[in-house]
């Protein structure tokens, strides 16, 4: 899988590729992940890629000449591009699954006010938010992005971890997990968990699911009897 | 105000802490920030701090003894501590709001199958989750908080941008953005924008931002309505 990330701030994603299990993704070739810096593709020798907006306002919008110019050339036929705005498409478990499955991701990170809209009409074919909440800029929300998708790429998460039992699978938050020492500073484990009895482990984590998602989440529980068919 | 991470992946951080706005206010002495290796807190030469759950299951769950270790030593009197989990509460403008006011976090990112419950019952003041997905680690996570309450620290902004007119305040996403040229491959902008005419212009912004709610996100204006007082 091939994914391009275009940014004001490469230096900005140095940390989160080369550590973890994204530099092993890097390293074994399951992901090839490039940075760009848009700036490259800015057209004067102040490298200037914003301007003040129409019609006032604070802060500063990323001009449509290098954003079309940067898209254009790291696109492919396949290419999916995506833009990370706080008002797109939130972020989920399904559309990472989806992500995963391309052949080859575009991902523009914007910065201060935003981009032209016109870069956004013609240039995007997705537009992704990681949570309702607003960022400096959209770097970090990229590297949430691509965290979030690896993770269904075969292979990804190794041997040690499957994608079943998480939070959000059947509409329901994770069971509490507890490991050594099964008696902490007073603090035993709950008894069932060293019965040995699988069935009953199970029963009680399905349990804790409910009762955790109820109380910290009923929005989960009400979505899921909203969809048809569930 | 100053803020601890602790975390298995330091190195994760180096980027985006030198970058962009959150380098400048390490320098301006704005925030005080340091990213600790949970590892340090370790007893064995190995540098364990981690082991299988209790009950069975795939992953490793951080254990007790290195989480309560390192939290009694870096917290103080006034900490908050705060940790990374998928089923916390959710991140909103209010929330960063909130914790921007804070003294001194403490902020805990998890790993693999996420941290031992004994820990969180009795070391966490705040859950907090950045959306309904699920990441290999919560170090990401925690970027993106800190990016956010940053956000409202005074003076971390600069003067180029403020904190009004933008997406989830009064429960509306933002309006379209465009900077020169006026017109870009026969693409112009919205004439109303040139027209000098504020009081114009701020009537399209405004109906720009109910527009593209009522579209995209038509739950945002529900969650307004459901709301006494609003």
């Amino acid at each position: 899988m091939k994914v391009d990330v275009l940014t004001l701030f490469p230096q900005m994603l140095d940390g989160f590729l080369s550590e973890s299990m994204m530099g092993r993704a890097q390293r074994n070739g399951l992901i090839d992940l490039k940075v760009h810096n848009l700036r490259d593709w800015s057209t004067d020798k102040h490298n200037t890629v914003d301007d003040r907006p129409f019609g006032g306002g604070a802060g500063m919008v990323l001009m449509p000449k290098p954003l079309f110019a940067a898209i254009e050339d790291l696109q492919s036929e396949n290419a999916h591009r995506i833009y990370m705005a706080p008002d797109g498409e939130p972020l989920t478990p399904t559309l990472a699954e989806d992500l995963s499955q391309k052949e080859h991701l575009i991902i523009l990170s914007g910065h201060y006010e935003g981009i032209d809209e016109r870069a956004r009409q013609n240039l995007i074919d997705q537009e992704v938010s990681i949570g309702d909440y607003v960022l400096t800029n959209g770097t970090l929300a990229a590297a949430v992005l691509i965290d979030c998708f690896c993770r269904f790429l075969p292979g990804f998460l190794g041997e040690e971890k499957s994608l079943t039992n998480e939070s959000f699978q059947d509409n329901l938050l994770d069971f509490p997990q507890f490991t050594r020492p099964a008696d902490f500073r007073n603090m035993p484990i709950p008894e069932v968990l060293l019965s040995g009895n699988h069935a009953e482990i199970e029963a009680w984590r399905q349990q804790q699911r409910e009762e955790r998602t109820r109380e910290r989440r009923p929005d989960l529980l009400k979505d899921s009897q909203d969809e048809p068919g569930n």
